[in-house]
Order: structure tokens, then C-alpha cells, then sequence
């Protein structure tokens, strides 16, 4: 009989077919489990695979006694409990770095994209404005990235490769992060610094308590009306209140977002924005990414069922 | 009395200023200089600043018999008859270089929007339809950059700026031009080569008579149901009903465009397809580069009135 797992958040089908063929999938499609499924169900419930977002903490975990492994899918962990998890002996797995390139990739795309006004400039040439030779101020020269100061906010590997990718287009990369590393960019003690320095901040730090609208109102008007605010880690890093005064006033010029405070959910107030490229938390969602992510998700179930350590095990947990 | 420049085509009065300062100025807006100025000023007309991209043959460098120097704003001369310029003793004039970087960039910004099919993401976000967590099968995860094979058609500056970012980002990289470089890149022998082996082919050559409609419906046949096609170079480089019928009929994924065969007119058939991402030939539209740019276009202008060589010569004219 083939272990069970129980889907804890809303993934979509295709995404869970490989882990099908493995194990017995009780897939919730993101609906709380005890509405989907019965007491008993959930008490046999050994594992579950969830999406790092997703709030997950002790009251919902207590839904199943058994509970020894929560997988998630991606690099996040942001929505577990961990300190919860520890002390129910609930080991706590994730797919680190699988989709680093990923997620930097969609980093520069929004950047590139919100600096260069590309769904203006589409929107431009598909109007027939172009071709009526219709005056845009929207159009104007803005600065490239030769010599663009780009800071990034939070070392990993997504910050690395966000990192190496602004070197090649010739910009100079400073960042901040909790320590310094020995890497061939400009460190700044405070995020206070960073955003002073910097003409574009993109947002590559790890989320959690500490991290919770860490990007306010302060920081905004440091990152000034020629910064730029890329966001690609989670959408509670950013005071999502500010950031709408900021891109409204003018307070910085732009944004490129991925994620958003209360997913699926982009305040009407944000989308109405022209100054905005928006991405539906699509930066780990390439198909090497998947298969990588996938990969790490197998080998952290397997080894469970197995009785061995998980091997993408959350490291603070 | 200042020097006389003519300005043949149509250029915004922002990007004249600096000019102004120095010299006066007939400009034509782009209108057919007869119509605007009278054969006696004409006759006066020693340089000219044009657009390398708009048509300046025999016929209309004979309507200024005292013309000395055809200067071009940007890095392109294609629509400057060369022969005809030489035979009549008119030196030829760009700006090599000055805007490689931020057409290299547009470049990026294209292929990255394109893959990552950002205009979809953003109207998906946008029009709420992510909230409602309504299927996209645009949003279906996309092949992304590491391990792909990105083909540079052409090894000029800007097609060498292209590579260096291509690789950063864990992309593998291949050209084709007429000569092989030491370049850490696959040389390709044929174009045919190229877009047999690629899956992006990025046209950076340089445009002209022998680079007509180069790039066919063969060509994008081999470049195939996964490949994209980027064109920061000139429309003329590729035939642009074939790439219409390709976009169609998925012979390939996508293509984002900057450039287009009679700007700036974008043919309905195209401007109707969901799979390009557009720009109105910004390539080299960044501040910096426009800078850069205006310092040549003065030194070339500054040079010939002093009866110097041009700094900044057209080297095949």
C-alpha cells in the first residue's frame, strides 16, 4: 500500500502528478483538511506537502497526530511554524536553491521590464500610437543599467545570482544582509544605507518575523523618485500600504512585483498603478525549477518513509 | 554666424537641444526637405544629421550641392547610400558604439519578457483573474534560462554585450557571423546552423543590402515550435510575413521586436499576435546613451566644420 500524503495547499494537478505515482495524494486543493476529509483520514496522515506561504501552525498541525514530516514545495518556510513543528518532533523539509535561478531570472525581468517601460512600450506600438506618431511622455529616455546602482536586499542564492546577472549588464551591485560575505560587491551595514545608495532594490531576503514590513514608508522615500522596487522574496517584507502611497506620489518611480501580502489577492489600489510590472508569484515557476524543486520533494518524502533524516531538512528548524 | 546642420529626419526637439546650442538648425521633421526649405537654403546645407535607419540615396543628396557630411545619430548608416556618398565626396558619420549596451539591454528586456511571458503575467494580476484563481495555460511554467542555448546572429558590439549577459545567466551560447572571434562562444558556420541549434535567436547583425530578409521562413522553421526570435538590428533582416505566418501558425513560440521593416508602421497581423512583446525601436533610447551618442554626432559635426577627417567616420564608406 503506498504511503499517504496529504496535499495541504492548492497546487495544481500537473504539478503533483510525479508525486502520484509514488504515494496516496489526500489533496485538499488548499480547502481546510477537516472540511475535505474525515478525523480518521486525517489521523492517518503521516506527511503532508505544502506550499512555504501557506500559514501552517500548531492548531492545523494538531489536526493530525501522526504527523512526523511537513515537505514544502519550493525554498520558503515562511508560512510553518517551526518552533510548533520542533516541539511535536515534526521534521520540516524544503527544496533550497532549486529555484534560485529561477527566481533571480524573474527578479531582472521585472526589473529590465519596469526600467525600460516594456508594457508601455508595448502597448505603445499595438495602439497605433507609434504609427501616428502620437506624443508619449511615458516614452522619454530613461536611465539604463551601465553604471545603475543596484542593491540587493539579502545574500542567498537568489541574491548571488540576481547579483552576478546586474555585473554582466555593467551595473554596480551593493547589498545588505545580516553578515558580510567575501564577495566582489559593496556591503552596506543597514538597509537604511543600502536604500540611500541604490537606484534599484530588489528584495531577496529571506522572509519571516524578523523580515515583516522591513521595506517601509522610511525606506521608500530613501530609495527616492528615481528608485525602482523590485520584490521576488515575499510580499510581508513590504508594507504593501506604503508601497501604494510611494508608487502613487511618486515617491519612487516604479515597481516590479511577484508577490503581494495576501496572495492570490493584488489590492485593487496597486493594480490600478500604470508605474507597476506584475508577475502572479511566478519566480520559481520555470520547468528545470520544477523538476529540480520536484526532485528535492521526492527525496524528502522518501527518506521520511524510510525512517531516515530528511535531506533538504530546513535548517533552522 | 553659426554652422548650418540640416536635420533630415524626424528626431523629438529634447534630443536637439544640445545641437542647437552650437549650431542652427533647419529642421525638417522629417518631411522631404524641398517641401520645407527652399532650394536657395538647401543649396547653403554643408552637414546633415539624419537617422541612419531613414533613406538618404543619390537623389536626395543632390538636392544639397554644397553637402560635405552625412552625420548619423546612433550606431546604424543602413539607409545611407554609401557608393553614392563616396562618389561625391561626402564623408559618413555614426556614433559606433555608443548605444551597444542599451540595445544589448532592450535585447535582454525582450527575450526575458517574452519567455517569462510577462505582458500575460501582468494582465493576469491585473485583471483579477489570479485572485480568482482562474486556469491561464499562458501561465503554464516555461522553459527558462540555465542550459539554454541563446544564437547571436552577429558578433558586433552590441551582439557581444548580448552574449556576456546571456551567460550570466547559466545560458549557452552560440553566434554566427561572417567572421569567427576568439570569443569563449560556439561559432556557427551558417545562420541555419545556428537556428538549428538554438532555441532564442537574437539578431544583432548589421543591417544592410546583403542582410535582406536574411532571416526567412527557413530560418524560423529551424528554429522551431520552442525558439523565440529577437530583433534589436533593423526590420529589413527579416522577412516579416514569414514571421508573421511562423507566429501563427506556432512554427515558433514568440518573438519580442524593436525593430520592424517600414517603421514606424507595425503591420495589424503582427500587433494582433499574443506571443510578441513590442517596443518602438527604444534600443538605444536610455539617457546615458543619448549622451554618449550626442558626444560623437558634436565631434563628428565640430571636426567637418573645422575641415578635419570625421572622428567617428562610417569605416566602409
Amino acid at each position: 500500500m503506498a504511503d499517504k500524503v496529504l496535499i495541504y495547499s492548492r497546487f495544481p494537478k500537473s504539478m503533483m502528478a510525479r508525486f502520484a505515482e509514488r504515494f496516496e495524494l489526500l489533496d485538499t486543493g488548499g480547502k481546510p483538511a477537516g472540511e475535505v476529509f474525515s478525523a480518521d483520514e486525517l489521523g492517518g496522515v503521516r506527511a503532508m506537502l505544502t506550499a512555504g506561504g501557506s500559514p501552517l501552525g500548531a492548531e492545523a498541525m494538531d489536526l493530525f497526530p501522526k504527523l512526523g514530516a511537513i515537505v514544502c514545495y519550493g525554498t520558503g518556510y515562511d508560512g510553518v511554524d517551526l518552533k510548533a513543528a520542533a516541539s511535536r518532533n515534526i521534521a520540516v523539509g524544503h527544496s533550497p536553491g532549486a529555484n534560485a535561478a529561477s527566481v533571480a531570472d524573474i527578479a531582472m525581468t521585472l526589473m529590465l521590464a519596469t526600467t525600460r517601460r516594456i508594457l508601455v512600450a508595448d502597448h505603445y506600438v499595438r495602439s497605433g500610437d507609434w504609427a501616428a506618431s502620437k506624443p508619449s511622455p511615458m516614452m522619454r529616455p530613461q536611465a539604463g543599467m551601465p553604471g545603475r546602482r543596484i542593491g540587493v536586499y539579502g545574500m542567498g542564492e537568489i541574491g548571488r545570482k540576481i547579483a552576478a546577472r546586474c555585473a554582466a549588464f555593467e551595473s554596480e551591485v551593493g547589498y545588505f544582509s545580516r553578515s558580510k560575505y567575501d564577495l566582489p560587491y559593496q556591503y552596506f551595514p543597514t538597509l537604511e544605507a543600502l536604500a540611500d545608495w541604490c537606484s534599484v532594490l530588489m528584495v531577496s531576503v529571506r522572509a519571516g518575523a524578523e523580515t515583516q514590513h522591513v521595506v517601509n514608508a522610511d525606506i521608500l522615500r530613501r530609495l527616492g523618485a528615481d528608485g525602482y522596487l523590485v520584490n521576488i522574496s515575499r510580499g510581508s517584507v513590504i508594507d504593501e500600504r506604503a508601497l501604494v502611497a510611494a508608487l502613487s506620489d511618486k515617491t519612487i518611480a516604479g515597481a516590479g512585483l511577484d508577490v503581494f501580502e495576501t496572495e492570490p489577492h493584488a489590492p485593487g489600489a496597486l493594480t490600478a498603478l500604470p508605474n507597476v510590472v506584475f508577475a502572479p508569484h511566478i519566480g520559481g515557476h520555470t520547468l528545470e525549477s520544477h523538476v529540480a524543486m520536484q526532485a528535492c520533494v521526492l527525496a524528502n518524502l522518501t527518506a521520511f518513509f524510510e525512517g531516515k533524516p530528511l535531506p533538504y531538512a530546513v535548517k533552522s528548524a
